[in-house]
């Protein structure tokens, strides 16, 4: 696995549009918004099963209805196709 | 519900020793590590159980098995006994 780069990048970037830059760092975030406490923590136990489950896992924060998410992979230190795929998942469980 | 200060704040802290003050908040903080992900996020739900019994949530952040936890009641702006009293449930259920 390595990190994602040139035309694979963009591709990858383009279907994930509400995923943005990080400054500093080679990642994306996307923050979400729920009704309530329990919405935002149920999206939250969806994300940490698919995590698990990939053994690629978010840098994440939660105050109640509010989770912000941030990508990136650790070994690579940068993008890599895991965090895309990772954010597809995320965006399907956010019903994006 | 006011905010904590004065003899009930110091005796109410001092059973909270691994709780540090935070700059610039009222608020106290708890930083937890553990194994692996499946037991941060194991224990991140037991509090989020709590938290929503409690109606008292928390600002927290997760990275794969870290757990840090930050504590005030957003209604006072400021510390409170539902913080000392979920403070205290969340140092039980990370086994201390």
């Amino acid at each position: 696995m390595a990190i994602l780069a040139g035309d694979e990048r963009r591709e990858a970037l383009s279907k994930l549009p509400d995923w943005k830059p990080v400054d500093g760092r080679d990642a994306i975030e996307r923050s979400f918004q729920f009704k309530n406490f329990s919405q935002a923590f149920g999206f939250m136990t969806r994300v940490a099963l698919a995590a698990e489950k990939m053994d690629h896992h978010p840098e994440w924060s939660n105050v109640y209805n509010k989770v912000d998410i941030l990508l990136t992979s650790h070994d690579v230190k940068g993008l890599s196709e895991r965090d895309i795929k990772l954010a597809g998942i995320i965006d399907r469980l956010a019903g994006t």
